[in-house]
């Protein structure tokens, strides 16, 4: 059973006082819902992803079904820390692809900035590792990112500068879009000398806390065809895997095994063998800078150890071979932690159907991927669009 | 795709000091992987199912997964609220019927007793109703489903005697069920006299707040036959629905309708006309002693309104014509509300296979009922087995 993606929506990223959770996520519902030219009535089910870093709803998929109008429609709200967008897609998906539901919406929520940066940073530490890690060494989120990018610079030599141009492009594409946390360019050098968060990341390494929303409308190919629907984002394949989230047992840190996994799962199933000439782009988890570096290497865009370089080529800049994170990225759209994988998807439809105005890539191959990490890798999603 | 129930696992429920949320789960994982004759290297993926109504955990699956060797299979966790434990059945389900996976473990696991009371009831509130019920009016969640028992009492004349008697039955299962959370028998009059908690229900009407965990190892038929099991439940069909959280938009409080809706996706999909003749049990939600006089009804073990008589009737007793909640109920075996819906996997796989001891049912037609609910409705699956 085919399934596409037929309608999607995304709320501004940012800091977002003047929305409550549920009417952040009707943002991005309404346009979904406007996008595929459907009502609330034609959907079956409602997949709702929200990680709920504060705590602010006990259970967030009530407030959010009903304020939505699916109030009717949902059986379930799912999580993955991180990827919990992705993992709200991957349920909408089975659930087509299963039988159980001819149309699905996945929506990403999250309200992140009504917490204080600090508290902020404890969870993300906790999401890390629950075991000893945290409570032991007060390691936060980005010290594991940072303990990833140690490492990836003693093995490979890759250097501060390399890392801050990722930063770079990502400020680059968010500038050009109204939706994104930051809307302003950087310099190599505003990323080098802006603070230490935790060596070797800088605060310009770092994706901010956001809120923000996006949906996405899945649909059966049967009722996509009853529907009279003919612009379609087929989704050609989903891997997800997961790795241990105690970093003592890593066999590595100079990647994601987790991403490893997924992809083969992913690439096997849409028969990509050489990711750069079959995609007309990608969008990544760039949650740090490093990050983006090592799920270049970790997807096959280049071999491993080359990510800095690759960056340093521009070739995943907008005009380069295979463009990645065209809308800013986590690292300067915004990363509303459920929110971030469905709007991959919404980046993904809006670049394949030529939409995405002058962030808009070169369609060659008309395939896209997607790719979202829960934690260091204790989730990871990888899926192939197409159109 | 057919997907079968190929081993379950259940722990003690109860007042849990001596366990930590991931020892729970592991103690009905080692028990499903046992029943299985599989190790964790078979298991594809894991579905954790946990409301974390303390916010022990912010992130459950993760300390789950990795206690108990699926840190490498796991990619979501989901939540429905009382319903959890049913909605990670769907999600392993969906995962293998939509070729995603070849075996996915469930598990719902909840330590609630961490939690005061007072805040266990208001968490209960809150779930009932976000938008204003609660905080308008301080409905805590037995008040509810209180006015769903005075509805049914003023219209049908249900009587307290007759919800008593769904409560001495569930004990009287529960005595005989040596991991059900109360252990004795009751009499009507224990039921009657007992302090109201909101009439007209009393303390004895009411499910008790208990951690626990269960576990259900789903694979495909293809899987099954490779690794030679011959001994499957399988899940015959899935129905799901829900309703609005907002009671005074629901149409009536005499039942839910979204049991009747997730009731007749079910028994369209399984061929069932006449339930009690067709089944030979079923576990259905009786977080209230009201809850399971209307569920008889909303899943047509009787007319509208019968409900009362229907147990008082004995006809579903152990012996009689369709026996419910042979285990306990979650009235008696207790509620760990993400553990409910998977230990009702639990108890139908036991049953189906003759493996209930002194609890057993006759089997004739070899076939059960799910019926797990979040909320006062909110979510709903019903689903049907057969072996």
């Amino acid at each position: 059973m085919r399934v596409g993606v037929i309608g999607v929506g995304c709320s501004r990223f940012g800091r977002r006082d003047d929305a409550v959770i549920q009417e952040l996520a009707y943002e991005a519902v309404k346009e979904a819902l406007d996008d595929a030219g459907i009502t609330q009535d034609e959907v079956e089910l409602s997949v709702v992803g929200s990680v709920n870093t504060r705590g602010y709803e006990l259970m967030p998929a009530v407030p959010v079904n009903e304020y939505c109008g699916f109030a009717g429609k949902g059986p379930l709200r799912v999580e993955a820390a991180c990827a919990t967008g992705a993992a709200a897609v991957y349920t909408a998906y089975t659930s087509i692809a299963s039988g159980m539901a001819d149309v699905a919406i996945a929506i990403g929520v999250e309200k992140m900035t009504e917490v204080d940066t600090a508290t902020s940073l404890a969870i993300g530490g906790r999401a890390g590792n629950y075991l000893w890690e945290f409570h032991q060494y007060g390691t936060t989120f980005p010290a594991y990112y940072a303990m990833h990018a140690t490492a990836h610079m003693a093995k490979y030599g890759t250097t501060e500068e390399q890392m801050a141009k990722v930063a770079v492009k990502a400020h680059r594409n968010a500038a050009r879009n109204p939706k994104a946390h930051f809307q302003k360019e950087i310099a190599v050098e505003d990323v080098l000398n802006s603070r230490y968060i935790t060596y070797p990341l800088k605060l310009y390494d770092c994706s901010p806390i956001s809120d923000g929303s996006a949906a996405a409308i899945l649909a059966s190919e049967e009722k996509i065809r009853e529907l009279g629907i003919d612009d379609v984002v087929w989704i050609d394949s989903v891997g997800y895997a997961s790795d241990t989230s105690n970093m003592t047992n890593r066999e590595s840190f100079v990647g994601l095994k987790a991403t490893v996994l997924a992809r083969e799962m992913a690439y096997r199933k849409a028969g990509i063998e050489e990711p750069v000439k079959q995609l007309d782009f990608a969008t990544v988890h760039d949650c740090f800078t490093i990050a983006e570096i090592m799920a270049y290497e970790d997807l096959g865009f280049c071999r491993k150890g080359e990510g800095g370089k690759l960056v340093e080529s521009g070739e995943t800049e907008l005009g380069g071979k295979l463009p990645v994170n065209t809308f800013g990225g986590l690292k300067a759209k915004g990363h509303p932690l459920a929110a971030t994988g469905v709007a991959m998807v919404y980046e993904i439809v809006k670049q394949l159907r030529g939409e995405a105005g002058e962030l808009q890539v070169e369609l060659r191959n008309n395939r896209a991927l997607l790719h979202n990490v829960g934690g260091t890798g204790h989730f990871a999603f990888v899926m192939i669009f197409g159109r």
